[in-house]
């Protein structure tokens, strides 16, 4: 399908179905016996039940799988600032995802406000009746400070996916294509271009993974400590990395063996890939285009290339990494998304492709195998169990 | 069934399914190309629609059927305040009902907070996802304040159905029994025991309707202008009403023409019935045990009786009134459920009951009629309309 046969057939498919998403009862109300059992007078005892011990509602009602996708709508797709009502197509949209592959109960609550402090106090507000806030298309730096707070605030998991989900599908990328070549991620010099949301989650489990060498870069060029005006977010991790002082994208690029893009469509041209290290990889996941087409870069000199998208050979998307890790998380009966979770689904995408199938154009997963979903699921679940963060 | 088995089957069912409400997919995933229409990069295009034009949200998303069932679980059945994880239980019943009955898509928002102030803006904030807002279980007299502030500040429908649900169907049971007796309901001398959400809505609905004479009682006596340490919504009524300054129940109920009870069990003897005036009514609500069983009440020499129990002649539910409230207000795309409405669902409840049919024993619909609900939705409707409250 063209790209117009595809916004074509989306606009008929929302149109059609009024919208994606359905709430419905696991309990029939046909007559007055089952209406006596599902709502009055049945539905007190199991509330009594309830109200003397709270852990029975994650037994007697959905919450255990309720998740809420909440968003403010600031960072939606590549289209920026588009506010709640538009948001919530894409909600939508991520919540079919969410119940395909997760099999979770997706809730949109696409919010009035942009204030941080705002979205925090309606979140916490909301919290008894979920399981889990899947927070999505929050711009940066605000949706750090968010993610932070409702983590410490909340008894129950917060993931950001355009901070998480993304870092770990591009560090198990990043992780096979080691496999391939045999080399250390604490050896490679890594190149990110996008210091958004995602890029500093990615540089930040990069970091956790071992990796000592990154530069972080955006439209102003490469971040170091002497960039004025950065948020802390950004200046932390600024002060740490770029120990080489580079000032410009190319610059940066000149040597590197890893380019993560997380900016914008064609950011990045065939020259800067030409001044990387031999055997480099590419990995360039602005979407729908990225900063530069995987044929161009690997006519640009690179080895491994990768984007979001699923028309050209590793296809690196959230998608590998989000449904395992709210359903494991779920399963664990988690209060919290830890780090080692987060390694733990890394390691799990990245070893499904077994070694007799990895090469060069295959270093992901098919993410329409919902064995890679369960494979996350248990290994971070397990991760849950052993840090001891369950309920 | 005995109460016994019912609570155990109760029991049973909500443990067995996990929870009564499920959210599920209205479209398919389970290929790339189904993918990249309802996900990425097919969502795109009718998200920007929407954002050039924000009444698409209503078409292209689940938006105009989703309502959220919104409680701080301070006034729950008859259990009280037993907070927001307990109350959660009792959401999915009233969830499955109006999934049931009338056909939308119900989320249960049970909130951390029990402060007005708090709710009205979690609300606020969540209103772009939502069709509808129906509160459900918040106690007197902060509901009186969160229904006001949110009709006045959102541009949805806010419905409370202990107010309003309940308001609706007890005036539809008092029209029928005036319909049989010929009598005016200008001429009634009725008595409202119990000055809670529910007493208060009826006694204002009683009086659009025409009623005159209305004495409230809550616990202390009957409510009038010498009442110390009313709240101003109740200081507001008792000024208006018990124009014979009577003090207690008893003495109001001496020549009564109706009794209302919305109060607790047992609260009316029947010696207090006796007094009340040749052909009196008597329908006492309290949940699950009435102030006064229905043959008692009538061994005193009430003519009609009626209660918000299944198992006696006369059943007087909220379900009688708001699936049809709630399903026309949204097929008529209203922004806000006015006293025409309202009174437009107490016409169609009661006529519902043709003249054949009605009779002492026979005041109300069967609930389970679906015909009633499409009836009351369409006097709805159509009241919505002519008032010019659509969107």
């Amino acid at each position: 399908m063209t790209r117009e046969e595809i916004d074509a057939k989306a606009v008929e498919l929302v149109a059609h179905a009024r919208g994606k998403l359905e709430v419905t009862a696991k309990v029939s109300a046909s007559n007055l016996e089952e209406l006596s059992i599902a709502y009055t007078p049945g539905v007190a005892e199991p509330t009594r039940q309830v109200r003397d011990n709270h852990a029975l509602q994650y037994q007697y009602t959905s919450r255990a799988s309720m998740l809420a996708i909440v968003t403010d709508g600031s960072a939606v797709l590549g289209l920026g600032n588009i506010g709640p009502e538009a948001a919530m197509v894409v909600m939508e949209g991520k919540g079919v995802m969410l119940k395909h592959f997760a099999g979770v109960d997706p809730v949109p609550l696409c919010l009035n406000t942009q204030d941080p402090e705002e979205i925090i106090r309606v979140v916490r507000a909301v919290e008894p009746s979920f399981g889990f806030i899947f927070l999505e298309d929050i711009s940066a730096p605000r949706c750090f400070t968010i993610l932070e707070r409702l983590t410490q605030e909340l008894s129950i998991p917060v993931f950001h996916d355009d901070q998480d989900g993304t870092a770990v599908s591009v560090c198990a990328a990043v992780r096979n294509s080691l496999r391939i070549t045999g080399r250390k991620l604490r050896d490679m010099t890594i190149v990110l271009n996008g210091a958004g949301a995602a890029g500093l989650a990615t540089a930040r489990l990069l970091t956790e993974l071992g990796a000592e060498y990154i530069t972080l870069c955006d439209v102003q060029g490469a971040l170091s400590k002497n960039t004025p005006g950065l948020d802390p977010y950004r200046a932390a991790f600024a002060a740490k990395t770029n120990s080489k002082g580079v000032t410009t994208l190319s610059e940066a690029l000149r040597g590197a063996d890893i380019l993560i893009g997380l900016s914008v469509a064609n950011a990045v041209s065939k020259d800067m890939v030409r001044t990387m290290n031999k055997g480099a990889a590419v990995f360039c996941l602005a979407n729908p285009d990225p900063e530069i087409l995987p044929p161009d870069a690997r006519e640009a000199g690179a080895r491994f290339t990768g984007s979001g998208r699923f028309d050209y050979a590793n296809a690196i998307n959230n998608l590998h990494a989000f449904p395992g890790i709210v359903r494991g998380t779920l399963d664990a009966g988690a209060r919290q998304i830890t780090t080692n979770m987060k390694l733990a689904a890394v390691a799990a995408i990245a070893s499904f492709v077994p070694d007799d199938m990895l090469k060069d154009e295959y270093l992901m997963p098919n993410v329409l195998n919902s064995a890679l979903t369960d494979r996350v699921a248990a290994s971070v679940k397990d991760t849950a169990l052993s840090d001891g963060v369950v309920r």
